[in-house]
C-alpha cells in the first residue's frame, strides 16, 4: 500500500493501475468506512482511499479545526484490506490559490435537510468530489448511505455532469445498539454516547407506523421530534422523503426514506432509514 | 469518419481511441474552426469535433433559435482533415432532464466584459464543456482565442476542478480585411460586412498606442467606444484588461489584452488584440 501525497504521482500510477474503486474519506476511519473499501474492493482491480479533511464543506463554527486527523492510525487500519493506494494531498495541493474558484453548484436540494442548516456544506462536498474524481478517475465511487443526502448529491451530479463512473452506494454501518457510526461519535461523552442511540429508534417507530399503514406523515415527524427534544436532543429535523429524489413524500410513494439531523450536547449526529412500501 | 450521436456510442469508441484531442464548436464551421482542428491533430492520435448548440449558454432574446445547423456541410468540411469523430448528440442526450441541474459555477469574472451583458452566459459555456470533458475524456482540448474570456474561464475551471487534460489555446482566423472569422458573420448585410473590420482596427489603433508608450488606458478605450459609435456601432464595450488574469490593466502590466464587443445592426460581434511589452 502506498501513500500518495501529490496529484502528479497520483495520475502517473493511475495510468498503470487498470480498473479503480474510489473511497472518498476525511480520514479518522471507523468500521463503517472499511465496509467501504471491502464494498469497493469487490468492483475493481486497485483500491483508492482518499483522506481529505475539506474546508470547503465546513461552515462558520463548525468543527473544521479539531475534526480529527489520524494518517498514521487510518494507514494501520487500511494495512490489511488490500487498499492499493492512499491519496492524502494536503490543503495547498486541492487548493493552491488559498480559495477554490469554480464550483460545481448543485440544484436546490442543497439548501434543504442537512443544507438548511449548513450553508455552503453541499456545494463544498460536490465541488471536492469533482476535483477527486477527476484527479483519481476512479471506474466506481463508493459513499455510504449514512450521509444519505450527500449520496443523492454526488450521484445526481455524476449523472447531471456526465461523470464517467458508477456510485456504489453502501448500507449504514451500526454499532450493537444501533447507534450509525461516524467520526463524530468521538465527540459524545459517556451519558450522550448511551443517549445517542434513541436518535436511530425514532427512525425505527416512524418505518414501523409507515409500514403499518400510517400516512400521517407530519404527525410522525412531529412526535419524534418531540420525543427527541424532551430527552435534550436539540433537533434539526426529522423528515419523511422520496427516496430517489429526496423530494417531500406524498402519500403514493412506494420507496422512502426518513432522515434526522440533531445535536447531543455540541455533536451533531445525523442518521436515516429506508422503507420500501 | 463517423458520426456519434450518443454518449454511449461515444465512450465505447473512446476506451480503443489512444490519445484524443477535443475541438468543441457549436458547428457551421469556417477556416477559423479547421484552424483548431488542424491545431488538435498536432497533439493527438485522434481528433474528436463536437457540435452541439448549447442552449444552456444563450440568454433570453438571443439567438438560439436561429443559429445555423448545419451538419451536413460541415460534415463535409470535415471530411478531408483527419477528423476520426463528429460527436453531434442531440439535446435530449445532454440535457436529459431539459434543465440541467448540477452547474459549473465560475468565479465573478463570469459577470465582466462579455458576462456583463450576457447575464449565465459562461456558466452555460462552462457546465456544457465539463460535461464534454467527462463524455470525451480528452487530453488534449483546443479553443479558440476569439472568445478569449471563454478560454480564460475554461482554462481556470480545467485547473481548479482537475481536469486531466491539456487546452491548447489557437490564434484567431481572420479575413484578408481583418474581420474576425465568426459564425455570426453571415447575419451580417453587405453593408454591415464592409463596416465590421472596424472594429479590429480600433483594437489595432490602441495596441500600437500601447506599444508606443501610451498608458492612458482609459482614454484609448474612450476614443475606441466613441469612434465606432459614431460610424453607427453599439458598442457593449472596449477594454484593456491583464492578459493571464482578465483583471483590469494596470500601468506596469507587460502582458495586456484589448477586448471589444459591439453590435452591427443586430449582429453582436466581438474581437481581441494581444500586447506584450
Amino acid at each position: 500500500m502506498q501513500i500518495i501525497h501529490t496529484i502528479e504521482a497520483l495520475r502517473a500510477w493511475r495510468k498503470e493501475a487498470g480498473s479503480v474503486a474510489l473511497v472518498p474519506t476525511m480520514g479518522n476511519l471507523h468500521e463503517g468506512h472499511l465496509a467501504l473499501v471491502r464494498e469497493a474492493a469487490k468492483r475493481a482491480q486497485q483500491v483508492v482511499v482518499s483522506i481529505f479533511v475539506n474546508r470547503l464543506q465546513f461552515g462558520q463554527g463548525e468543527d473544521f479545526d479539531r475534526y480529527p486527523r489520524t494518517l498514521e492510525q487510518d494507514a494501520a487500519k487500511l494495512a490489511n484490506e488490500g487498499v492499493a493506494v492512499i491519496f492524502a494531498p494536503d490543503e495547498r495541493e486541492l487548493y493552491p490559490h488559498v480559495a477554490q474558484q469554480y464550483n460545481v453548484e448543485p440544484p436546490n436540494l442543497q439548501n434543504e435537510l442537512c443544507g438548511a442548516f449548513r450553508p455552503g456544506h453541499f456545494r463544498g462536498v460536490a465541488t471536492v468530489v469533482a476535483k477527486l474524481f477527476n484527479i483519481v478517475q476512479p471506474d466506481f465511487a463508493c459513499f455510504g448511505k449514512k450521509d444519505y443526502q450527500q449520496l443523492a448529491i454526488i450521484q445526481g451530479m455524476v449523472a447531471d455532469l456526465n461523470f464517467n463512473l458508477q456510485i456504489v452506494p453502501v448500507d449504514i454501518g451500526r454499532a450493537a445498539d444501533g447507534l450509525a457510526l461516524s467520526s463524530r461519535n468521538q465527540y459524545l461523552n459517556t451519558a450522550e454516547r448511551a443517549q445517542a442511540p434513541q436518535l436511530y429508534r425514532e427512525l425505527q417507530t416512524i418505518a414501523r407506523a409507515v409500514e403499518a399503514g400510517s400516512r400521517d406523515y407530519a404527525g410522525l415527524e412531529k412526535q419524534a421530534v418531540a420525543n427527541l427534544s424532551q430527552a435534550g436532543w436539540q433537533v434539526d429535523y426529522v423528515e419523511i422523503r422520496h427516496a430517489g429524489s429526496l423530494q417531500v413524500a406524498h402519500v403514493g410513494d412506494s420507496e422512502l426514506v426518513v432522515l434526522a439531523a440533531a445535536r447531543l450536547g455540541s455533536t451533531r449526529l445525523i442518521d436515516n432509514i429506508e422503507i420500501r412500501l
